[in-house]
């Protein structure tokens, strides 16, 4: 267990929550997304923060309460499992806890119980899975030591956007570069989203028809039946 | 690519549309449905249209762009990949486009991204799963050739209809036969529906005790325990 | 099919249903609960009931139809069947002839159809898939005779639990004693969510900070990059 | 922990390990077979006994080596767990160890390490996967108390059939039924083999050319296209 | 049910044979490749013959006998089903009426038992599972109409062609078209071979070099740790 | 792509191979072992080399054959994929080209064609499916970069261990530690398998009787029924 880390810039972690999930994944080179089985517990949160990481044991949760000793006031709470487990290692008790003392969130590459309780609280919690199934604290892991959660390698310190499309990971020293690309990107998608609107299309917005025909489309007039 | 297709009678796509994927999927001899991982975006829709077919390769969504070159108002764009794949190949730009040119909807087998974005705009969109990652622009498919998407067979001017239940296809000239079956089986149901809210049993209304009995069904009065 | 059979006592359900699947899941040792492919239809439904089981086929719901005719007032209808399958076999018309018959709600190891007419509806309902796949009634299951669903044995007569989190079974003689420890639970539980509230950390209500070094966690000051 | 159990007469395991999964299941009914999932780790094996039950909890093995206590000639190892785990819980040193015990073979729903030394034991062992993950020693579970393994409820004592084919568990008080029955099946299957090796139908054999008229099978000359 | 189709020639079916799926499928431009879950029974047949299509139910194989009727000398039976289902609808009797009847193998979208036996006779089977779980016949489908089978559309009298890698259709138009372009890729093959034997780089002889300069690769010397 | 890595010491490298998967992983902690889907396409082959890292998209497998430029003789190659897929991206033309590179084996967490040519020419390869869908060349990926492959963080030069029991990955600093480990376990457990064999029990030599009572374990009799 180690208890401090190094946390990126509050400013540039503001930037990335209000650019969400898909624009930083695509800013980051499309590089850093968890798999797509992880689901927000309740729709509508969208954060960003520093990522504590834990490593527990299938059916054991211990190691979430010891990450509850070095986190901070804006982190978020990374737990990984040693083997593909969906027990419900986080619940409402836990959710009261992270919320006092400041988490922003979790993500969980296990199960999440008290599914109701925690979309009342609006704690916003990411899980493989809901599940009641109780779990043991048995088993020593760590905490803020690099993990793989979801497909993803975590550093403690890393930070963590997650909304409704899913979750993503930026590795802390690429933050600023990251931030930069998706507030680019979002201008220039605000340019085409402005001619999608009035009709016009993909294909010539991006100036696709002439390569597709390079790569061989061929176009027919139809109908074939 | 081919450029125009046949599309069935509008009054009989609307007539699909109401009467949903469940009585549609029973009226045309239980066939035509998508597997059930094709999930709405958002719950509470409920459309129908002529089909204008894409297939793509994994993790490229090229040929989306090509089909809305031959979409016209009312279409359902139905997205088929080459082999399984989650990756987030349409998002709010595209949903953006879609709508302009008066897309009725769109079933995806693949991943949809923005999911929040596409919520808020009430664009109708079933997919295989919800995820970020973003896609190239790299391979040729097809567009308007005969797909399979999600174990269904779809051929361009098929009509889709899809809700809360999932997505049907019904093959284009069938489309009146189907229609009428339905409507059909809707009255039919009104009568059982309110037999039911008596408190009458399926038993007796379909008359089914005698069938049980000779396939051997045998009666205990019980408890056992 | 047996008619009959022992049902516990209904204020013990009542308590079992406040206490919901987490706490009566933890109260009865960490057992019975059901695996976490089984998602409520709708959102916020939280019941507890009497099992009536049903053993279905693959594609035919005919054990269903028997089963009405055994139910009574306030049970909960439990469809297992002989080997996996999502097809819907229940649906819009069932759900209005089991609420007209007093049932509580449904669990279901197989799909659902008309999952809108049925949240419309407010009838509780739990299964593995949400499909309009529709189903024959060609084979002789059983009703009333124990069964294997998600992964749980329920006998009839066992008290099913039910609510966001999943689906829990109690087995019926052990009912007292679970609902009294869930209620032990629920106080101890009350106490501890105060002091989490307050900031205070897990590691020290439960006392763990001794036994984690005990098992060898080690810690270490940091940042280690 | 239970230490004695009844176990069903040795010459009528004798036959249903001679008769095989298929017949077995078949003859009981077509009940008692675990999901597919559950495969050899060599193919060849074939195998009947008295069951042991086990239950573990994911990641921990403990209860394997306490089943070991009570374990006597010509009995199978039935391990199931309280939630779907893969780690590897049993390997080489354990199938030593229930070899010398005179264990006929071990059934686990959790995964199976060491496969290529236990295939050089010839030692039969079905598992949900192969995987070389540890598993700790710390969880209190159960043996010889009923459980639910790959699906199908198992009693200490019942009589376990395992072949290439598969898992099935016959009940230990109807297992002189189920294996008269099977034998039956057998001498008739035998005729049937005769016969269609000569070339003739199973249409004609099992008389089913009315039956799929009057169920509206219908006949087109072709082809169609 | 329809009792004649049309069959590709003989011929051209022994070369898609000898090509093998892997060939076969890139020489139809990537095509036609049934998912990956469908795997042999056995390993080391390689087969290509015409399909013979039967459409089924879950947990029913009764179409599987009334196409015993149809099938010729060479022919390939593909049993698809109306939903996603592993029960083994196929097993060692049936077997042998194929092989009685001159059947080259099946491809089965859905469960085969008697693993063994079927092994034993060197019958070639492709299925998504091993199952003994027995099933009915009761419910009436389709026999030599057009299928989806494992993601792939099958019209009757399409060229099969299955081996250890899986299993691949050729529409029958397609035949010799496709049988030609695989000779070609098997002679170019050779040549690559050849070369890759020697220890050139696929960069080298792909002369990939530059392209990838073009698409952004670029080169480190290293080592970076 | 970084052309030079450090390579741990061959010696140790060979320890390592010698001791095999499940000792390995035992051995560095329960640690490092890729999700159990990674199986071998043919079965009784056991290596151990240094990592060269490959990050491929869905259906591309470019960067193989970049990779191919910096293999050494002894390396192991491990093909990452940036989002889950299936298409068989490596086949017996690479194996051909990697064989005559001196490449020890390949682990990829996507498809693997040629499975029976593989297995002819006993090239270890260790995938997530056997597919034969064939990839494009179209998307730079990396190599030698950091991947996770099948949940493992893999760096370049790491030891990657392979056998029938799946694929478990050494950090390059700690294989000296870890071989050492591991061959003191495997000293060990010469002990206690000469134990086993005699018929003690488990319970014994580990003297865990104690621990299971104080814990809770019961004993009773029995039997129950």
């Amino acid at each position: 267990m180690v208890r401090n880390i190094h946390r990126a810039d509050a400013d540039t972690i503001g930037t990335l929550e209000r650019l969400g999930v898909a624009t930083v994944h695509e800013a980051q080179g499309r590089s850093g997304l968890m798999q797509p089985y992880m689901r927000p517990v309740w729709r509508g949160a969208g954060i960003a923060g520093s990522a504590i990481t834990a490593l527990c044991h299938p059916g054991d949760n211990w190691m979430i309460h010891v990450a509850c000793d070095v986190l901070k006031k804006g982190d978020i709470l990374v737990v990984a499992c040693s083997s593909e487990n969906t027990d419900g290692g986080f619940g409402e008790l836990l959710a009261t806890s992270l919320k006092a003392l400041g988490a922003k969130g979790v993500v969980l590459d296990i199960g999440c119980r008290d599914a109701s309780e925690i979309s009342g609280m609006k704690f916003p919690v990411w899980s493989r899975a809901i599940s009641a199934k109780g779990t043991v604290k048995a088993s020593i892991g760590s905490v803020n030591l690099p993990v793989v959660c979801a497909g993803v390698s975590v550093k403690p310190g890393d930070v963590v956007v997650a909304d409704d499309d899913g979750v993503v990971v930026v590795p802390r020293l690429d933050v600023a570069r990251v931030a930069k690309a998706g507030e680019e990107r979002e201008k220039k998608e605000a340019g085409t989203r402005a001619r999608l609107q009035k009709g016009e299309l993909g294909l010539d917005i991006y100036d696709m028809r002439k390569s597709l025909t390079d790569r061989g489309l061929k176009y027919i007039d139809g109908p074939l039946d």
